[in-house]
């Protein structure tokens, strides 16, 4: 565990329209307007894309992903961490419970998929917080890094 | 994608007590107190009400929900977006994941759903947002539309 | 229901590792941070544990909670409601999503997870909020009481 300690900054609401691509558009907007780190939550609708929905095998890195097709509009909840990559560069993670029709999926976004009809997101800033997303060489993630920078 | 930019307010931190009905007692809850806009996540059980689970067709509009039942008691984590409707009566869009015995139902519960025993509700205030929720002729649905007031 | 109202204070970027125990390591990095009363979102993986799924009946008090193990490792999103106990530990509720090739098991995580690979942790402290979880004789849950302290 590791940890570093920031505090809030500016909160976003943000209308994702039909056919926005997450997590693109969001990362797009945060670099806009020059939030570096922050917590997202997203209300909405998705129609398309893949979800990486675990690893293949629990052991053995990397890990080789499990990636399903979204087929049909599904009735979404997600909670996001965005960190900045080596570059500067904010980079959403997200995970997300997908559901139709009484079924749910939950996995990984970080393929991208497609808003329908409407995407409802809160974007909290957190300011002074020490951290960076680092490339892993044994799994190939980027993973948090907090007292970075 | 349409934004507009604010900043964190009051933080209410609220109990759910068995047989209370959401989203109705936090909208009025947000009603009494001013919050106008905001966002909460919600911990606890829902004993039963309605689930939206999809459009029963991604294509054409306005969209027939799926509507599914809920059966006994279950397990649930909620992520909710709050904005004033043009009446200015704070409105609640909340998805849910709702699992028993292993399988979960995601969906919205604009329809109302009872809580079981006890709901743990951590709602942000969020000031300085011109956001309104306006209904959509097309869907029907009322959106989220960042810099109206 | 009942409430009581606080103000964001510290926010806190966690990186879980491998191996890394919830609820127990954030309630213990809390305590140390002297963080009381919070919430937390998280995203990662969850590799082994048991997942409370239900209550076996929805009537009859206490409920006897239905247990299931976690068998590889999952995609995980969850959200966090932290209070102190009647002896000022805090406490964290947690309820969360938890996918896996396309598959979903929703529960709350009392019984202890073991992080797979990586969890990634906002946690907000919400100070001058007066609220405790104290033992509640019927259910034997610790419920969440506003306007206590």
């Amino acid at each position: 565990m590791k940890a570093c300690e920031g505090r809030i900054g500016r909160v976003f609401v943000i209308r994702l329209e039909d056919g926005d691509v997450v997590p693109e558009c969001i990362e797009h907007f945060a670099e806009e307007k020059g939030v570096s780190v922050g917590q997202a939550i997203l209300v909405g609708g998705i129609g398309g894309g893949d979800v990486v929905v675990g690893p293949r095998r629990s052991e053995g890195m990397p890990p080789e992903p499990i990636l399903l097709p979204i087929d049909e509009s599904h009735e979404v909840l997600r909670v996001c961490v965005l960190a900045p990559d080596k570059d500067s560069k904010p980079v959403l993670h997200i995970h997300a419970a997908l559901g139709r029709a009484g079924q749910t999926m939950t996995g990984c976004l970080r393929q991208g998929v497609t808003t329908w009809l409407v995407g409802e997101v809160i974007l909290y800033e957190i300011v002074d917080a020490k951290v960076l997303r680092i490339k892993d060489r044994q799994s190939g993630f980027e993973l948090l890094e907090p007292g970075s920078n």
